[in-house]
């Protein structure tokens, strides 16, 4: 039987492997991490209000019915499209008859690398509870300090980067100063807390149309985010951020301005983009090798005169369509090209403040938030993390706490 | 007014902390990690069926209406009694006129700390992550290997140790092998796992009556796990262990045999048992330091003819006994002796099965499990920690899926 490896566990990779149960061929899915990963919530796991394993599930778990499914714990090294043949980083190799590579993005720093340690960014689960310990030891460090500028710079956040990953952090880190962490401290008060978010564009949440960003904007500074738009960072250091002409001084800096698509597309020799994405074919093949597919963020694709958006859906429709396109030509059929359907784009702000933008229908405030949270307990895998989200969230709801203000892996910089 | 200052938010401090509320003194509670943790289910944690947050509250939270107790995340380089003062690890120092030591325990090598990197010991969330990442990634590793003996080592574990928590593991382990992971892997059968618990002294649970030790002892090998007793570990490296003259191959090996005191202790300068525990006095005071407190693990003590276990209800006794001992002093009483009033003893081995010794009523197997679980749920801090733990054990017993098996950490041995 034909072998088809995929390459990674997320969105594209995990819903391709579902939608080839049943089909003549042997599948291997290769991921670094033993989990797949619910990242739209990954935000509420580094702002303490999920435990990291609410918003993931044992890949092997939701593969364990799946017979001609095997799942491999492993890093690619490298990829040998003419051998067809994946190099591990632990030495083994792997030949495929197909391939697909779903290995997605990680955070970029656009050739500024060094500003990594200072401004740790949000794509794994290591990532979040990096980011969770770095909040939460924050204001313990402003409460033992004696020196008020001191103590300041441990009470400013910055967030690097106006997207819906650093609006969730901002608005998420505005509620826990004001809110969550109130009455709690003996000296410093978290309410002083100054939240940043710093976009070097124009205006917050660009993927939206700009009536919403103006919305977003305006919900953020209700809760008590300081919104910059239109400078870009010039620096980032231990200590704080270079603005334009403006230092900040900020113990907590957060990155969440750029991604670049996993290094591995490099291999394949064929021209990427800007962002170092594979430039696919309509039917989400690589150019010369019709055996190698690439979808989620890995992918750069015009779809309609409009470039496929880096979001769940779009993972999960292109995972969707090379499972069916894997099938289909197994019946020496052409697969049609793949058609991205874009239901709408939402995000969320806050405590009771999200956009939703579902083509015509655009709403904000509450009625958006209900709907955001709708959604994502809906799509999350397994009953059981669900039902325990949902309680984690009805307890937030009222009592403003949340569930996970727990400071693990050590003092790792006291 | 007088400061007290608790260091551990265990058991035995943060208990003490509670006694004291309302009571005219200054309470700077002090420890290294920034939450109380529920110890007696931190294998659980280990174990992957609970997640971190789920055993743990922030001592801030705890503590936030006392208006006069105060949290500080630090730790004590050095105690200097005499001077009544505390030297913290930063540099800070923190002057006292009440002092309670409450630092517990930590595992114990018996002088051969280079076995500490092959087998880790259970104490903190960190300690219970690095041991879920080493089990869940030697199933793994195992599915990967072509070489059936290397396979065999990787699905070899060792706990070395039977008292409470290496039954507890051994009996989850076995549980995880034979029943969660199957039908999840292709290659390696996770039910050839071997469990193997070791106990150098003639029974597992020597702190029970030998009817019930035998009792655990038949449960653990109806759950599968090989128990060994009456021979010492005289080795241990990254490929297992050396019993007596028999060589195990294991790949995963975990330290459950030995707890040491708190090394403050020593700073005391007065008499320690063989564990490193102070021996206090019997209002639990210092032998020429009034003004000095220990309780909890650190606290070495006989009462009625017997020592005191180093469980979580005599810490919490001691704890209030400490902060009503604080009390009584400020109005000018001296408080009478402490007392431990022993209400029984009860250790879990593994699904629906348990020992538990109530002092004359003596019971085991599915009842003294239910009764073991209602006890354990019951202490729980938080009403949403009870509520998420049950639910998650609920899906646990129904499905023997595991709530979180999540590897974190990244593939630091990979």
């Amino acid at each position: 039987m034909p072998h088809v490896v995929i390459v990674g566990g997320g969105f594209g990779g995990l819903w391709a492997a579902r939608a080839l149960r049943g089909a003549p061929v042997r599948i291997t899915l290769l991921d670094r991490g033993n989990h797949h990963l619910f990242q739209p919530l990954l935000y509420q796991v580094a702002t303490a209000g999920l435990s990291a394993p609410n918003i993931a599930a044992p890949l092997r778990q939701i593969l364990r019915r799946q017979k001609n499914a095997t799942v491999l714990l492993g890093e690619v090294a490298k990829i040998e499209p003419d051998a067809r043949r994946l190099r591990l980083a632990d030495g083994r190799s792997l030949d495929y008859d197909q391939l697909l590579l779903a290995s997605g993005a990680t955070h970029a720093y656009f050739g500024r690398d060094d500003w990594a340690p200072h401004a740790p960014g949000l794509k794994t689960l290591d990532d979040a509870l990096e980011i969770r310990r770095r909040i939460l030891t924050a204001f313990e460090r402003a409460e033992a300090e004696d020196d008020p500028a001191a103590r300041a710079a441990w009470l400013t956040f910055a967030i690097v980067g106006g997207g819906p990953t650093g609006v969730e952090l901002a608005g998420t880190l505005a509620e826990i100063a004001r809110h969550t962490l109130h009455g709690e401290f003996r000296r410093a008060d978290p309410r002083r807390a100054r939240v940043l978010l710093l976009e070097a564009g124009p205006r917050v949440l660009s993927s939206f149309p700009e009536a919403l960003s103006d919305k977003a904007r305006r919900q953020l500074e209700t809760l008590g985010v300081e919104v910059r738009t239109g400078v870009p960072v010039k620096a980032i250091d231990d200590r704080g951020v270079q603005l334009g002409e403006e230092r900040i001084d900020a113990r907590t800096v957060l990155w969440a301005a750029g991604v670049a698509a996993s290094p591995l597309a490099r291999d394949l020799g064929v021209p990427l983009d800007r962002a170092g994405r594979v430039i696919v074919q309509p039917d989400l093949t690589v150019p010369g090798h019709p055996e190698i597919f690439v979808a989620g963020d890995l992918a750069s694709l015009q779809c309609e005169g409009k470039p496929v958006p880096g979001v769940a859906p779009a993972a999960k429709q292109m995972g969707r369509y090379i499972g069916g396109a894997i099938r289909a030509r197994l019946r020496g059929i052409t697969p049609p090209p793949f058609r991205y359907r874009d239901f709408g784009n939402l995000a969320t702000i806050g405590r009771m403040a999200a956009v939703v933008d579902l083509h015509g229908l655009k709403f904000s405030g509450l009625l958006a938030w209900w709907f955001w949270l709708a959604a994502h307990v809906l799509f999350l895998i397994g009953f059981r993390n669900r039902l325990v989200v949902l309680i984690d969230w009805a307890q937030a709801y009222w009592s403003y706490q949340r569930s996970a203000r727990i400071i693990l892996g050590g003092d790792r910089d006291a």
